[in-house]
Formats: structure tokens, sequence, C-alpha cells
């Protein structure tokens, strides 16, 4: 049966190494200009899967270069009119199609306000791209399942790009240059997740669980989940999930756990160890073996990459679950129910 | 039968005053102190509840000065040690108890680096309050539930009176003075509420919904939600959810809407018409016509109030509507399962 979502989450190395071939040398440009100036923060404006890539951005921005990063509230600025002051600020649009009419309305009041302004998009024409002073081609290729895949992780690479570029980071840069590899080894553990999706299918609901560079991947997981399976899921902090929320487990109760090796793993390990002893269905997505002994459904990754870096590999294994999931469940994730493809909230 | 629990929730028009004859003064004398400064943004540093309190600063911090508010993360600073430049931010950490060390870490960093820092906690002597240049007590009393009520609404009138003084905005300050009557007519709804609970009693999950200043609320009705029922409940902006999860809406799907008269009124109507023709089961928290025409349950909120301090009513129904349905469960909640009430996550 072919499956256009398939074709596209199979499609991310390919345009991880596209994007590094024809954008690298603009984003090192840009990056120059950029760089003449100094920033008291970052706000990033998005929705949906790209806000999940802002979320990853405030780790990058943070321990690259010290700045921190908001996530744009667009109602401010299309509900309530409100007199932002984003002049010391670099402003980043992120939104695949470039359409999203409230994205284009914080880029541009914060460029008419005087900030360094950039958007990320996947359509060099669009709206986006034009509102804002400098842009970056996501070189994704059409994306046309409802759920977007290739375009979130081409938006994490130029986003990483970005802040390596701007923090001089060689060593960074070269790690991306080998993550196309790297995510085509995750891809083989597609019959893997397969089996784990096929045991948990009667799921009611499930919770996502990561913190730090991977908390974006908890959440982007929880969307894929949501849209893809219609299952309740919701992501969660590690470290907010057991301060309340883990009062939901009961016996069996499902957790996808997204706990790479890093400076989360430890923390994530002893999370895992809990969950165990409550009876959860822990499927950790990792290359630790702390973490993986206590899981119930460990899948691990074949290939340790820069923690930094490890959200492209993570979420790859999360599109497969959903994926999976919801063929398991007998939901076409081809066609979700309810969905649109461009966002166009005023 | 005794419950704390409801003590607390009503005790809430009691704190509110108190909050203000007791604090008012100095958190205006705080405001003279901060206001000598220019400031690019606000950083929040929160967990849990007081997160939510965050999520409402964001809206009163950008339409009443312009500037725009990042949530901390505080792994930036306990797991990953960035070095954040927090020099030209005011830093504000809330607290209840004024204990969890990584809210400390995050304002002890912000001082050192020579940032304003404020504390708001609920403890005057606390670690927080000590490691911050000035702090604002909430005055609510002891809390002894583990799920926060009244030190929330006490966090975010504080921070209301907070950027009111800033503004200047005796207008705003006289409104927050008028808000314990306003509270206490809403505590009057309890038995409206208790009938919605019974007759929701069966739901699998929920969601919640808001936006604007209400985005915050949606965040906190699906904690304690989750805190006292144990119902998968995830709060969602009004405006993504339209563009995704509503693919999770089928018939009977329960959505608690948070909806009060104001900018974000129009916006829900639309969405409360939609989710009734998708069958969902609407309950209502609003005082405007045109949300409440289309939903299955109607809760009418008694008064109107500035549409800033609007969350400190609607939240008051919510906190009602989880304990109710914690009862028509059969679930205890004076005794959340697996809950801590000081969060110590490092």
């Amino acid at each position: 049966m072919s499956s256009v979502l398939r074709d596209e989450i199979f499609e991310q190395p390919a345009a991880l190494e596209r994007l590094m071939r024809l954008e690298e040398a603009h984003i090192a440009a840009v990056a120059r200009q950029l760089g003449t100036r100094q920033y008291a923060g970052v706000v990033i404006a998005a929705r949906g899967s790209s806000d999940n890539a802002a979320r990853y951005a405030q780790y990058l921005f943070g321990t690259s270069l010290g700045l921190p990063v908001m996530l744009a509230a667009p109602s401010l600025h299309t509900l309530y009119a409100a007199p932002m002051r984003y002049r010391d600020m670099l402003v980043i649009g992120v939104s695949q199609s470039g359409q999203s009419p409230d994205i284009c309305s914080v880029i541009a009041d914060a460029r008419r306000d005087g900030a360094a302004t950039v958007a990320f998009t996947n359509a060099a024409a669009s709206p986006l791209a034009l509102a804002a002073e400098h842009q970056v081609d996501l070189h994704a290729g059409a994306e046309r399942s409802v759920a977007a895949t290739k375009s979130y992780t081409t938006q994490l690479a130029a986003l990483a790009a970005l802040v390596f570029a701007l923090a001089d980071d060689r060593a960074g840069l070269a790690s991306l240059h080998r993550l196309p590899d790297a995510v085509e080894a995750v891809l083989r553990l597609e019959p893997a997740i397969a089996e784990v999706a096929a045991a948990e299918a009667a799921m009611p609901a499930c919770v996502t669980l990561g913190r730090g560079y991977n908390y974006a991947t908890a959440w982007e997981i929880a969307l894929k989940m949501k849209e893809l399976t219609y299952v309740p899921t919701e992501p969660y902090s590690a470290a907010d999930f057991r301060h309340g929320p883990i009062a939901l487990i009961a016996r069996g109760f499902p957790a996808v756990l997204v706990a790479p090796a890093g400076a989360t793993a430890a923390d994530l390990a002893a999370l895992t160890a809990r969950l165990a002893e409550l009876e959860a269905h822990v499927i950790a997505i990792s290359d630790d073996d702390a973490v993986l002994r206590h899981a119930r459904h460990p899948l691990r990754l074949p290939v340790t990459v820069d923690e930094r870096l490890s959200p492209m590999t993570t979420v790859v294994v999360g599109q497969c679950f959903a994926r999976q999931l919801a063929l398991a469940r007998g939901v076409d994730p081809e066609r979700p129910r309810g969905l649109q493809k461009v966002t166009a909230t005023r």
C-alpha cells in the first residue's frame, strides 16, 4: 500500500542532506549579518509543529549563546494590539507554509520596530518569507501529508545551523553533516516500532516525557499521536511530571519516554524506574542502558549523536510509532479527520 | 464531610482581599524601585500551577508594558550550565513554597548577573524569597491541600498588582480591589457546577480551551483535573486547537471552554459552534451570550470583570468543577495519589 506519509518520513535523510548542501552557506551569511548586533534575547513566532521547533531552539540558543528565548503569543498582536517592544531582540518566524497571518503579524510588527527578523519556511516566496529581513529556505520539498515530518526535522536542523554559525561552533556544524546517516540508521527500527505499536494498540490515552533538548520531542510526538491516532496524548517535562501529573499513572498506562544519552539521561532513568514500579508501560527511545533497562518496550537508538542534535533522531522514532499505532488501530494516517494543512488564525 | 480543599477554594475572596490590604503598598514600593531601569523583557521561573501564573503574566506584561515574557527553562541552569545572559531582564520567580531548588538557581544566577529579581512566594523566609532582591508575599495563609488554589489566584493578583503599579494603571488597581466580591459571587455557582460534573462523570478524557489571558486558565484547570480526578486532560490555545488536535473530537468528547467577555470571545464563540456541530460536550465558562448559546453545559459567570482579571474568576469555576468531578467519580480529592506538595527538582 503506497503511503505518502511514510514516503515523507523516509525522505528525511535526503531532506537534511539537501538543506545542508543548498542552504548552509546562506545561513552562514545570514549569521554574519545578524552577528553585528547584540541581542537581549530571541523571540520565536510559530504554531503547531513549528512551535515545537521553537521549544527546541530555546535550549540551543541558551547553551550556545546564553540568549533567553521567548515563544511569541501571536494574539498579543492580533487580538490585543499590545505595544510589544522587540527592538533589542532577534525575532524569528517558523512556518512550513509561510502562510499563517498571525505569525506574519508578529514578524511585520517586529521589523517595523527595528528588530532583526528571520523567517524559516519551506516556501521561499511566501508572505512570511517576504515579511522578514532575512529568510532561510528549508528545502524539504513539497510536504503533502497533513502531519508535518520532514518540514519539522529540517526546521530543527536549520535552526541548529544558524545557532552554530552565530556561535562559530565548527564541531556542531560537523555533527550536522553526519546527521542524515544517523537518521537513516534510525529508520531501520521501523519493524521493531511496529511490534510495540501492535502490543499497545488498545491504549486509551498516553503521555510523552522528555527534558532539555528533547522536551520539544515529547511535544512533537504527542502532536503526531493526536493528529494520526486520535489517542489523547499529553507531553510533559519529566521534571514537572513527577510533581503532579504522575497521579494519572495507573497499571498499564503507556508512557513514551524520550531519553537519549546526555545531560538528561540520569534523571530520566530514575523516572523510568519509578514508572516501572507503578507498572506503567514505558516505551523508551534511548541509547542509554540505564533508561532502556527498566522500559517495557526499549527502542534502542542504533547511533549516538551530539545530544544537541538528538531531537532529529528521536522524533523520527515517534513519527514511525504514531503512524504504526494508527495502522494498528485501523485508522488511516493519510487522511486525519478535521485537519487542514495551512493554519490561518488571525 | 469536612473538606480542606473546599475550604481553601472558598477562602479565595478573603485571601485576595488580604493580599491587597497587606501587600499593595509594598508592591507599589517595589515597582518604584524596579521602574528606574529599562528592561528588554521579563523572564519568569516557575513550575506547576506557578508556571500557569507565568503564562498569565505574559499577556499582562505584553498589553500593559509591551514587554515580551519568557518562561525560563530551569534545566538550562541545572543540567546544562548554560551561560544565560539576563542582565537586561526583569527576572521573576514564582513558587508557593519558595523551596524549589531549580527556581532558586535561576533567580540566584540572574541576580549574580546583575538582573533585577523579584520573588513571589507564600513563604516570606523561604530560600526563593531570600535569593531575590525584592520579594512579594502572597498572604494566602497556609495551603494544606496538594492541589494549589488560593496560592494560584493570589499569585495572579500579585502579578497584576505589580504590572499595574509599573504601568501606573489606577483603573487596573481599582478593578483588583473589586475582585474579591466577584470571586465570592462566582463561588455561588457550586451547585450548578456539581450538576454538570455529575452529568459528565463518566468522561474518559477531556480538553480545556482558552486564549489570551485565559490560556493560562485552560492550563490551570487541566492541571486541577489531572491532580484531582486522574482524567487525562490537555489544555490548548483555542487558536492551535482547530489546526490539529480538533481531530480528537468525536461525539460526546468533553471540552471545557474558558471564554469570558473580551477580546477572545468572538473567536471562542465560533469554536463553540464548531464543537457543537461535532457533538462535543462543551462546558462553557463565560458571561458572553454567543459562547453560552452553543454550549451543552453553559456555566454563566454572574459578574463581568475587567478581562485582564477574569482568569481569577474563571479558574474558580474550574477548581470547583475538578473537585466535584472527583467526588462524582468516587475519587478522594483531598488525597491525590502519588503527589507531593513541594517540588524539589534539581
